[in-house]
């Protein structure tokens, strides 16, 4: 097991990753806020995990509260539902949620944890490898709104995270895939170590091998953390977080939520990011080809697509919330290890790369 | 005008007290986020009030959005609304939030404030005396649940509290009175030189003369932000300003909601918290009258009631908030200035103060 901390002073946490944690009481006890414990989770993660969890957490007030599976179940109606079962339980202020799930559960049960009684405790149990390397991680959560995604949520940090990485043998192939995008992105914006990793080891993490899966896993989270650390609320460097989101969350909402998976739209927002760096000079063209070359190894979208059109996506990228007095700020790379958030770029150069990915006329 | 600061770090803010403020730019203009600036209120202050406010704001990009009158707005529904608005126009992360009303306003559009994009920039412009001494002043923010109030909601401080005392001019003459019990609850828990003040100038202060408006919310505000300073998150001592609440909330929950206003549940429940440690030998029995005769003053309640029977009372205790593993804990006076929060009282004398002043039979 590798145990990585999260030094947020008041709210410092650590995140466990590694295997056939989540049946160890060991791993749950030491950090419940009281005798009173709710899991929320979906149906096809309880089916794989809640007995074992249930087990370890034996002796305990149990409440449970199952989500729809699915993006859509990020709803306020949702995080109502869970404060629903936490008043007719009764659950009081000493309550632990508990996050058992992927990335959904955790923001919605992350989300209602921010806001039962004003905040209780948290523990989030990531169980899908996006999850585990990047939404678990960092005190984000949230649902959507009809006219945009987490446009409500909070930061409420967990008060542990339980990553255990057992769970990705049951991970869908290409769910698995998607994930990896968000473990290229760190290595792209902050950790050149990590890229030359993923370069050499890339088929070792493919094939999940234990070892591998550890690594990435808490390399990530060690990158992640420094960002959380230096910047919580995500008022500043964080945000270069979101390279290749801009793009992809535009990709995704354009051709209408589900089309893509998050993580695919993310890599072939990254090789966008990174095409427009490299046309402004920003990035070594050599460098972009290396970012293209591992997110395709990865078995991820990197070449152009009819759909969305280019029009669309113009317009689904004005609404992107790193709009700030009407400019659209950016993640651009300047190097496999750095990337900036930045206005500095040329309008036509961003035409350019969306004609270029996005190839369908516009009806 | 009188300003007070609320020492709380990077979430360090003042509270301003005086005449004529909501129709000053210069009250408003230094605290707003961007340009963007969404004014929440509910029709009845919006007649009164809201051209004032646009005045002010001239120049700035306005949205506005008027919620229902009353308590039966606190619904997480009020808080979808509000992020509807937000989306419609669009407003983005440097949108200011403007609470311009009482309590209810204040706590709903400060939860949305606290959740819209995990949280933007809130000034709290309360226009009723409650809200100007108590609910505007601290980050509490929060709807309600079938199951209990405030159930759902988060600390979110303002950049700004503007409390014009112009407004209270129009307040009717019940609910005027039944803030006073938050004002002399400050004097019981924790300023015995503003107990003495209200006692020998209750008078000026029930003609809502200027100077003594002024003086009572701006000492209000004092001792309210001394404890939010010392507990911002309501872990330990900020429990105190609950005196008389755990009653208040039950006499409020056992006859339904609207029957009492809040400020006359909590002057009851001041006098049984007073009576009830008069009982235990905790309070000077001449404290406790000193007590009860500031708040008969005040034209509020201190004398047994009908309903709710004791019964119904005391069901409704056990769902308090302050309950932790079963046990109720409750805020009882030592002195005038001085009071504990305490598992530190007979059961048989909590019966007797319940059978004194809710005297029904049950059916």
């Amino acid at each position: 097991m590798i145990t990585v901390p999260v030094e947020l002073g008041a709210r410092r946490y650590e995140i466990d990753i590694g295997r056939d944690l989540l049946g160890d009481p060991q791993a749950w006890l030491p950090w419940l806020a009281g005798e009173q414990v709710c899991i929320v989770s979906n149906p096809v993660v309880a089916e794989h995990y809640l007995p074992q969890v249930r087990e370890a957490l034996r002796g305990k007030i149990l409440v449970e509260h199952l989500l729809p599976d699915g993006e859509q179940a990020k709803t306020l109606d949702s995080v109502a539902a869970i404060a629903d079962t936490l008043l007719a339980a009764p659950c009081d202020a000493n309550v632990t949620i508990v996050a058992l799930g992927g990335g959904v559960v955790g923001d919605i049960a992350g989300f209602a944890a921010a806001c039962y009684q004003r905040g209780v405790a948290l523990i989030q149990a990531p169980t899908t490898l996006l999850a585990q390397v990047d939404s678990a991680v960092g005190g984000k959560t949230g649902v959507n709104h009809p006219l945009g995604k987490n446009m409500l949520g909070a930061f409420h940090q967990p008060r542990r995270v339980i990553a255990d990485i057992g769970t990705l043998d049951t991970l869908p192939e290409r769910e698995f895939r998607s994930a990896l995008s968000e473990i290229v992105k760190y290595g792209v914006i902050a950790d050149a170590e990590l890229f030359g990793w993923l370069e050499r080891n890339l088929d070792d993490l493919l094939a999940r091998r234990p070892e591998a899966l550890e690594h990435a896993v808490a390399a990530s989270c060690r990158n992640k953390a420094a960002f959380v650390i230096d910047d919580e609320r995500d008022r500043g460097r964080r945000a270069l977080l979101n390279l290749g989101h801009t793009f992809g969350h535009a990709l995704e909402a354009a051709t209408g939520y589900g089309r893509w998976l998050h993580g695919e739209a993310v890599a072939l927002g990254t090789v966008m990011a990174a095409e427009l760096a490299a046309r402004g000079g920003r990035l070594p063209k050599a460098d972009a080809g290396r970012i293209t070359a591992l997110l395709d190894r990865c078995g991820l979208p990197v070449a152009p697509v009819a759909e969305p059109t280019t029009e669309r996506m113009r317009r689904h990228m004005r609404v992107d919330k790193k709009v700030r007095d009407g400019q659209l700020r950016l993640i651009l790379p300047a190097a496999i290890g750095h990337a900036e958030l930045t206005t500095d770029y040329r309008t036509e150069d961003l035409d350019a790369v969306l004609d270029q990915f996005c190839t369908g006329a516009t009806a």
